[in-house]
Formats: structure tokens, sequence, C-alpha cells
């Protein structure tokens, strides 16, 4: 019925290069992994990355983007406030922003959520599930009613985000903190999905439910196609006389 | 990408036997004109009134049924409770749902809303103009800002629902008053969404921008494929001992 | 600056008589447990019971309750439903609804939320750790950001409500469940809260923090006090006239 | 039962200094015509304005607010970064923010919500009905289901903010337009309110039912008192070994 959103997936790209773990996990960088499946499924997917000129992130790039997917964590203070300011613009006009896990620090995320984003972690290795809250969500769909991941960072509440519009997931960790894994928001004309898991020390974006996850979230965010609202001083449609 | 949903137009099917105007403007019924531009837009689409057995909605229809559209005024209390719970069983199992106009009193939106469902109205002829108050919502793809129809009936707040999952239409009327005209919800695996217009003496379903904006809704409403969760009693997943 | 509300205190009261386990716990009903840090905090507190005549929810009895708090679990069925429908308007025309635990298939909850209330469930006395996930919200004033209960029921998602207006608490079990806890929502002029702990065996509600969720949700739920809106056909406020 | 919130009401205080119009229906400020209905409901008020020393939003002052009403329209620009910063924080941390009419493009109201807060505007002098659509909102409390000001400036939708949390306030404009008028945000432990009315040619803030929109606003913004959530590393609080 609607054709595929085109993908830009921007990647910090910096744990590939300096952690030998993270290197052996995803070889050819966290980005490519999250493009795979993508293009397997039939979408137009580029990449980005912060050490390409303006990140890789030109207001051309962006004018052919429908849907972002961000994966940033030490890096962000490096993204540079004009790209932000032009990814901002671009969400409110409604190209589609998928955030993943440490992206909650991110500059754009936290632009665009007014609040200051932080939360509880450890890196232990520990067992996640994460399980379905809102099963009328389209983000759900073809997902089990719960994902196990056996190893993943611990994020924990109080996660400090406006209430999602949305929340779909809620992941239980082993060492007794829960926390809002599948939140969406609507900001402008763009739509905002927050997904939790990814901790680059671990295979997730290997794990085909999470790919799911991830391909399914993308289609949601793309652009909607409504009017572009009109602003400013406006005549009266109706007589105003008594 | 997903395929089309399986739709069934459901309609009270009386005025159009007993007013002659509403017969001039829907001289094959509400449903059709309903219809119509759904099949036009490539949905399969089949119909349903009160007056068939089981008021056309039998199990078999309901189980090849991915979304119900409902139009229903004065014969509300002649739909067999039976067949409303046969309908909500569907919704909560995943069917969605598109409550038309005067809908707001039926058995089954009332149901699913938990509450009177009541409003102010005015039989007079008079202006609306429906102002999209979310352009990133998907039910205003493709419509301008604002929509005008020059005669409809007024509905006016406050409107007994439970506050909308998501509001995206507002509605200004000639005489003063306002209405919250385009709203969703989830319940269950269902989805669910109100359309104000559509009072049976005025053309307002040969509206092009109104049939989009039900075609629409009937796109969003479409079910999203979640495994249906499991409920009763669980084993533990994780070793309970201290 | 405003009054305290008028509590009833319902329950159920048929654990505590045939079960030495529950009366050992609460030895005046569970009624009684619930009440008695409601009236140390100064409020007016009366309470009524499945077995006095109209379950002690008789028209004169609902008139003076600004807050009904409901604690049933085995014999939801016998409550009669002209009291269910009796209740449903008042909580429409303002009275609050504070719903614990096991209440959540009670038959006014079902009809006020339209949604199956069905769950996952597990009696092992396990561990439950409650977060706060909306450290903003009223009911949240003077607790803790955690909550922990050594032994309590397992309560999982996916519990089927309506997406809650306001989500609060967030449930961690030691099985490896998660639980929407804490929830609102408004419906008609009332004010509907929903605290999952309380399972009969375990001396939940002697839980000091227990007792302050309470007294907070009862406090939130008073009735606000807007006018009763109109309802029906109404004259024009403005000239209709071209 | 609570005590009552310490207020500052900030006010940009130029209009009335430049404009004799403004000055002659706010002869003492917007500022003190906010604060003496608040006091005579028995708050204690302090007002501060654009042109003191840090815009009279010192650290000591705000640590003494609980809920700080703002109103400012032509000088948004020249409200300092460090000043906005520091009341952000504030806000995050607790203190409630009233946001009246022409604060939706101040600074501090863009930071917190991460839009655009644009609109359509008209200064015409034409009539607006404040409709309650939704009548369980402390915020309507003592209010009737309709509030008429004979004149006031225009603002229509859409109006670019985060879907609220709460909708309960919606006007109809005399020229053809809606608008979302009373709504409601939270943001870290902070309570944020949004209240269209009071252009300043216009002696809105002399109405009475709009002060007891602003008492009832100011009183549902103040301070939950919930425990700071704790951030950062943690440790397990259950054992993570198999």
């Amino acid at each position: 019925m609607t054709r595929e959103p085109r993908v830009t997936v921007w990647n910090e790209y910096r744990h590939e290069q300096a952690n030998p773990v993270v290197a052996g996990i995803y070889p050819e960088g966290i980005h490519e992994a999250l493009a795979a499946p993508l293009r397997a499924a039939g979408l137009d997917v580029a990449t980005a990355t912060l050490d390409e000129p303006e990140h890789g992130l030109t207001a051309a790039r962006l004018a052919e983007t429908d849907v972002l997917v961000w994966w940033g964590h030490k890096a962000h203070g490096e993204v540079a406030d004009e790209v932000v300011a032009r990814v901002h613009d671009r969400v409110l006009g409604g190209m589609g922003l998928v955030a993943l896990h440490s992206a909650h620090f991110s500059k754009i995320f936290k632009a665009l959520m007014g609040t200051g984003c932080d939360l509880k972690w450890r890196e232990a290795g520990e067992r996640e599930r994460l399980w379905v809250v809102d099963p009328a969500h389209p983000i759900t769909a073809g997902l089990p009613e719960m994902i196990t991941l056996d190893q993943e960072e611990m994020y924990g509440e109080h996660f400090d985000i406006p209430p999602p519009d949305e929340l779909f997931l809620v992941s239980w960790f082993q060492g007794g903190e829960v926390f809002r894994s599948g939140c969406t928001w609507r900001r402008g004309q763009g739509r905002i999905a927050y997904l939790r898991p990814g901790h680059e020390t671990y295979p997730t974006y290997h794990h085909g439910e999470i790919q799911t996850l991830i391909l399914n979230a993308v289609r949601w965010a793309a652009p909607v196609g409504a009017a572009k609202p009109t602003r400013g001083n406006q005549a009266p449609l109706e007589p105003l006389g008594n």
C-alpha cells in the first residue's frame, strides 16, 4: 500500500575501532549490522558516522532520509550543535527517529525530550527479559510476548523521559531493576521511537527478534504525509461582526 | 509492505428506507457509500446490516474481518447483546473498529469505552471545520490542515469518552461549540478509531476528504500481528530460592 | 486548602472467615486493616462488605462517599449487577475508585475499563520490587524510589487494561515477570487508581509504604468539583445565519 | 491536608511601561494582577521581572519557589540562557511551571517541550469560548462547563507542542479556529500547565473564572514530594549468578 521508508543509520563508530571485543562482534561497525536486516527486508538504507564531514548528516542526506536510526555512546559531546539543530528541524518536519540504547543521552534525543534522560546502569552481562505490555502496538508485530537477551547491560528506572505517548515494552533485569524499553513520542510532524537494547559488547543486534523490533520501529516512524501546518497571522475564516 | 485489511461495513440501514431525504443522498444505503471508496482503493469490503440474521455479524463473518466500520443511530437498542459480546471479543483479539458519527452511542462503542459516551447535539445544518491537531498521526495522511463541511449536525463537548490515546481532529461549529472529532484508543490487541462526521441527512460520506479520512482510519486500525498473550497460572522463569 | 475525602472501604470479606492464615493476618478483616491508616490520617472512613444488604453499597452510602476503595477476589460473580451499575454511575458522576490487587477482575473495574483485565499470576511467596517510574505523580508522595515486598503473589504482563492515563509504578518479580502496578484513568467526572499489591495471605496492608500509597491514591481520586456537563439538544450560542 | 505552594510570578513587564492601553488595564503590571487573587486565596506570592538583576530569578529565589508562573511576549530573546538553564533544572527537580498565553514562545517553555511551539494568531478582539473537555481534571474545579471571553487574541491549531499528558480546555474562536487551551505535561519531577488566555490589551486577568483557572493550575503544579531518583552505576539488588 505505501512504499518502504528510506533509512539512514547513524553510528558513532568509535568503539569498533578501539575495542577488539566490539570489533569482534561488529567487524564492519554497528551501522552495518543494523543496516543489513533492513536491506534484507527491501528497504533503501544509507549509513553515516561521526567522523565523516558533517557527521555524514548533510542537508542533502537528511532531505533524502525518511527515518534516521541513531546509535551513539561515548562521543555525544562531539556531535556539532549545528548538525543537531538540522536533525531536530527535520524531525519536527516529519522525519522519523529511532534512538537505540545509549542514544538516550545523545544531544538530539535530549533536545526532543526536554528532560535529562538519565537512568541507572550496570555492565554485568546479566539477563534481560523484554515483555510486551501493548500487543496492539505495530512495533510488536511478529514478536513473541517476551524477548530474552542472555547478556545485556542493565538500564534501570527512573528513566528521565517525558511520559511516553505509547509504552509497548518493559524490561526485567536479573539484578532487580525494570525499565521502559520500548517507547514512542510524536513531536511536530515527526515520530520518535526509543528501543533500549544494544550495548556494544554483546551481540544484541545479531538477535533476530531485536532485528524485527528495529524494522518494525523504522516502518512505524515513517513520515505520515499530512499537510504542513500554516503558522502566523491569519485572516478570519468567519465573519467577526455582531 | 503489508496486505490491505479485509473490511466489513456495518450499517443500521433504517433511515434510508424510511426517510426520502436520506434515501435521496444514499440510494443504496450508507454502507454502500462507505464501501465504494474503500473498494476503489483496492480493499476487500463486505457489508452487513441490522435486519440480516445475526445482523450480518456471524462468527464466520467476523473471523474474516480485519476492520469493522460501524454506522448506527436510532436502533442501537435492537442490536442483540450476544452479537455485541461477539464483536467485543473480536476487538480485544485484534480486529479493528472504526466507529462513525452516531455510533458513539452504540452498545459496542459504550462497552469498549466504559463511559456514558453522551454529548451535546443540534440539527441545524451548520458549518463544521475539522482542524488537524496532530499532523504526525497516520490518519491525517493526505489531508489538508482543515476540512470544511458546509452542513452538518453539531456535536459538542463534554463528550463522555475516556481521554483518547491519540487526538488528531478537533471540530469547530458555527453555533459556538467544539468537539474531539478524531480519536483513537487501543483495547486488548484491537485498535479503535472514532470519526465524528456523517449525519444521515447531509452528503458527508460523498466528500472526498472524509472518504480519505475513513480509508486512513481503516488502514490504521488493521490488526498488528503481535503474539496472543498467555494468561493464568505461570511457572517461574527464574529460580525463586534465596 | 481542600477538605479530606469521605471514604468507603469495600471488602469481599470471605477469605478472612474461611482461611485461618488470612484471619491470622487480618483478624478484623482486610477492610479494617485498610481503614485504620486512613482514619489515622484524619479521614472519615466507613466500611461495607459483600454479605451486607445491597453489599453495603446503598444509594445513601454512595451519596456520602467521595472515594470508594475496593478489595474482592473469589466472589466477584456474587456482586449484584444493579449495585455494579449504581457504583458505575457514581464514578462517572465524580466518585473516586481505588481498585486493589484482585479487584482487577471485579465487575466494576471491568465495566469501567472495557477490556478483559486478565493477567498472569503465581502464588509462590516471591519478592516484589515496585519501582517509581513517574516521580512527578502525586500518588508517589513520601515514597522511596522503590518499595520491596518480601513475599507477594506475582502478577505478570500482558495486563489487559486500556493504556493507563498515568503509569507511576512498575513491579519486578523474582520469577522473571514485570507488571504495571500503579495506574490511573479518568472516566466521566471520576478518577480511578489501580494498585497491584495485596494478596490476602501476606501482610501487605500492614506495610507502611503500602499504606502511604493507598492514602495518596485516595486523596488523588477525590472528586474535583467541576460543573456537571450539560447534554442533549442545544440552542446555538452564536448566530448561524450567513 | 497539604500546605499551599509558594509562588513566584514572573512577568516581562515591558508592554505596561510602553503601551498606555496595557498600562490602563494593568497599572501595576500583569505580575501584580496575577499575584493579587493568589494572595487573596492565602498563597505566599513573590514577583520577578525581566529587568531585575538575573531577571529576578536568582538561585535563592528559585530555591524558595514551589510554582513559577510565567508571562512573556516581546522580549523572549532577552532572557539569559543561564537563567533559562537554572529554571529548567529546577522544573526537572520538582518546581511547578504555569506558562500563560504568549509564554508558549518563551525559551523555557520551548526547552521543556522540545518542539517549535508555533501557532496561528490574530489580534481582532474576537470572542473566545473555552470548553471543559475533561471535567475530571483538578484544574477545572469550580469552573462552569464553558468560559466566555468577549475579547481576546485568537490562537489557532496546529499548536506545535508534544501531545499533552492531559488536555482539559479547548477554545472556540469567532473567526473559525480552535485551540488546545488547557494542557499539562510532567517533566522529571516537575509539573507544567499551559493556559492560553491573557493577551495584554484585554482585561483577561481581571476575569474571575480565569483567576480561578490560574489558582487551580498553581495548586495542581505544586511539588509532589517523591524521593529524588538515584542515577548512575548500580550494584545489583539480586544475585546475578546462575
